[in-house]
């Protein structure tokens, strides 16, 4: 373990904090339930917009950006929306040293706003699908506050798009879901299970909302990303419409899904370990880290130049390279340093090494010196992008394995419960129950139905709160 | 002239209306001085982004994110700051359905909130420089708001960096003045005067402000971009201070530096024309358009084979390529649809062009039958990087000449009053009032010092508001 890091075994909620302050992802803020995303933390969000960015636009989306502030009114049209926002809104009174006629809502999301202008963008059939997003702040106002996962105000991309038909809307909804759960696969090396929300859990607003649910070192879960098809809720409000080619006036189908800073929190609680981060490369900041050892002067110079040399080649490359030649602090020092940031290779050069004519290898996944192996200097920048993609590969296998072994098949609320209380993690159980059995498991399990998969087995079962026979299987778990 | 375009001679602030309107780059929001930012005008903000952002890490600055509400206390402990920004603050009064203890502010600039946190980071010499930058939305009271260039929230970056002397700041505070310089002039063809703001133009809270000032069509002023040397302003009053070297508390010297989505109204006004928004080639979110010409079925599928092929020959080259091959439309119709946008350059190609083996080019700077010429097909791919770097010269060179052309050496207020009248533009001339002055000199003419240009001649005159003898040339301009 490192120093200044509790075990995560001991105090996962304490862990995770130790992490963050140590690896200097995020710090609070002087307002309660704020947070600021320190460079190393925003750097890994910079690598999430970009790999998801790209998903976006290959599939026909373009970033546009619409105002902070909606007008009160605005919100409260929309009923299911309103009921589910209202208690978490921050509220503009004055502005410009007066206090404002209509108050202002700082945006907690931007259906009522989009569709408002779609109203006046949108005429025809010619006009759709219509296929925005935008990467933005949100503000939720929030009483239990943890940097990440839950914080008044977080970043976020909010994806909203108009469609002529309900088919092509659900479409939509379901090839977001698979955007995101392929980039938290392939790139956060984030195994997820895609399913539907129950009505409880679903979005304010939506007809039904999708949901990726990871699993996290605990054994929690954490929804890492929402999908939502709202049909016409928003369009009969907002009166959008548009001429279809049968000349009728037709309300849009509509869907809006997003992902936010929550993901960086996701990333730290499946990968990381007793010594601090573990970043999969495709997100790493820094994906290898250079620490040159040389024990006195004579060797130094040698060193430094075959490192610079070094990570000249791997930059040239591609790789996310730095050289860690600050004076002044021990090997060892610089090791933890890395290591609690979780740059996933490390290649230590000495002038024993560059006499053979290698480096040390140390790939954070498997430290210490079991993992350590040699890489030939003359092959190193063609070896590091294949060593990366092996190190991305058992980092998924890794979380997969984990999710898989903390994955039970129980039949009974008592079953349940007792199990969950010793081994949290996810419980597959046949359900047939509503919002009301959802409330009466929460109250007594604290374990919420995180997603109904999209995978379903076949046969039946009898529901483990209804006692009902049904088809269908949830998925249970705490839930952040 | 365009249809539905004003000739921006009869109504420059008409026309640029106009321009966005049908370039589709902006539209009002329901909230008073807000705008949308639409898909087109969003995409130049991000290749703004991508290039700046580029320039930032490369001079080892690293991205941040700071909180959006800071307590309203905040920004009172620095005096300058708060008597600059109080008029124009939007306040938070309530939170999560209950009325604040300590109101917030929407941030109108993080000077405060980030001092606050350096004070937390920076304890020794080794903490130094720290070198931070965000990308964000900021929100200031608007009266007058105006697409793009005022308007109440604007997106933008803020550079916050913290160092150990006064040198050294200082040198920060022009190195980011010229990379903005570098940034206006070869990415969006803006030719500027880089120069000191007076101590009445000064950022509040700054000891010295220093401007970028570009010349619009109508030979108005555009701040395009301050960079501010604060001095140990904010770090007296926020505590930060570190441990030198000497082992003496010391106060940090900091500089703040800034543009915002302002630089596309900027872009729009430099470049445009009569017939809609022109776009220098490095900026433009489509640098090719290629509309294909075919008159029957016959020849139809022949030209958009073509057509494709040349689209992905020049998307392997990195030239951001759009094909119309949209129908029920006639050429004429899409030549206008994409002149309006400023696309850089448009590929005709119809059968005979197929025949003779070329397209027929048409570069936006140079329209009408004039400027067009052929290309050979076989060597197209190849050439158009070519063509788009001459456009873009072309472009930064027509800028200049404007300004330089609508730039005037005056050497009375008489003279000053008399030209400005009929000749908006720059005017150079001898300067040595204060605040006074400025504000005389602006109720008379309605111009202002713009800037006090690095670049001085040799030489002294008299000053044209007090007559004093003085060494010092500033820029009088209308500005926006």
């Amino acid at each position: 373990m490192a120093k200044n890091i509790t075990d995560p075994r001991d105090d996962f909620a304490r862990w995770y904090q130790d992490v963050i302050r140590e690896a200097e992802l995020a710090d609070s803020a002087p307002v309660r339930g704020c947070m600021i995303i320190r460079p190393y933390g925003y750097a890994i969000w910079e690598n999430i917009q970009a790999s998801l960015d790209a998903r976006f636009k290959e599939t026909g989306h373009r970033n546009a950006y619409f105002p902070l502030f909606i007008p009160e009114s605005f919100i409260r049209k929309e009923a299911q929306h309103v009921e589910g926002f209202a208690p978490e809104l921050a509220i503009v009174t004055h502005g410009g040293g007066k206090e404002l006629e209509e108050p202002l809502v700082v945006r907690p999301t931007s259906e009522t706003i989009i569709n408002h202008m779609f109203s006046r963008w949108i005429n025809s059939y010619r006009d759709l699908p219509m296929l925005l997003n935008q990467w933005a702040n949100v503000v939720r106002w929030e009483m239990r506050p943890r940097a990440f996962l839950r914080t008044t105000e977080f970043l976020w991309q909010e994806g909203h798009t108009a469609h002529a038909t309900e088919e092509e809307a659900r479409e939509e909804t379901l090839r977001m879901l698979r955007i995101y759960a392929d980039f938290a696969e392939n790139v956060a090396a984030i195994p997820v299970i895609p399913g539907k929300k129950t009505e409880r859990e679903k979005f304010a607003g939506a007809v039904d909302s999708y949901t990726i649910e990871a699993m996290m070192g605990n054994g929690w879960a954490l929804q890492s990303g929402t999908s939502h098809y709202l049909g016409t809720n928003f369009a009969r409000v907002f009166e959008t419409t548009f001429l279809d080619s049968g000349n009728e006036q037709q309300y849009v189908h509509q869907t809006s899904w997003g992902v936010s800073t929550r993901l960086v929190g996701g990333v730290i609680m499946v990968h990381g370990d007793g010594n601090g981060l573990r970043l999969p490369p495709r997100l790493a900041p820094v994906q290898v880290v250079i620490i040159p050892i040389a024990r006195d002067e004579s060797s130094r110079a040698r060193v430094l130049e075959a490192a610079s040399a070094l990570r000249e080649s791997l930059k040239i490359r591609g790789v996310r390279t730095e050289l860690d030649d600050s004076e002044g602090s021990s090997p060892g020092y610089k090791f933890n340093y890395w290591e609690v940031r979780g740059v996933p290779l490390r290649l230590e050069i000495g002038p024993r090494d560059l006499e053979e004519g290698q480096v040390t290898a140390s790939p954070r996944n498997d430290p210490g010196r079991e993992g350590k192996f040699s890489i030939p200097l003359a092959s190193l920048p063609e070896d590091v992008p294949g060593i990366l993609d092996r190190i991305q590969s058992e980092m998924l296998l890794e979380a997969r394995r984990h999710m898989e072994e903390n994955t039970h098949t129980v039949d009974t609320l008592a079953e349940f419960s007792e199990s969950i209380a010793e081994r949290p993690g996810f419980y597959s159980v046949w359900w047939d129950g509503g919002p009301e059995e959802e409330e009466e498991l929460q109250r007594e399990t604290k374990a919420t139905v995180r997603c109904i998969p999209l995978d379903q087995p076949e046969g039946t079962g009898r529901c483990i709160m209804t006692g009902r026979k049904t088809g269908t299987r949830v998925i249970l778990a705490r839930a952040y």
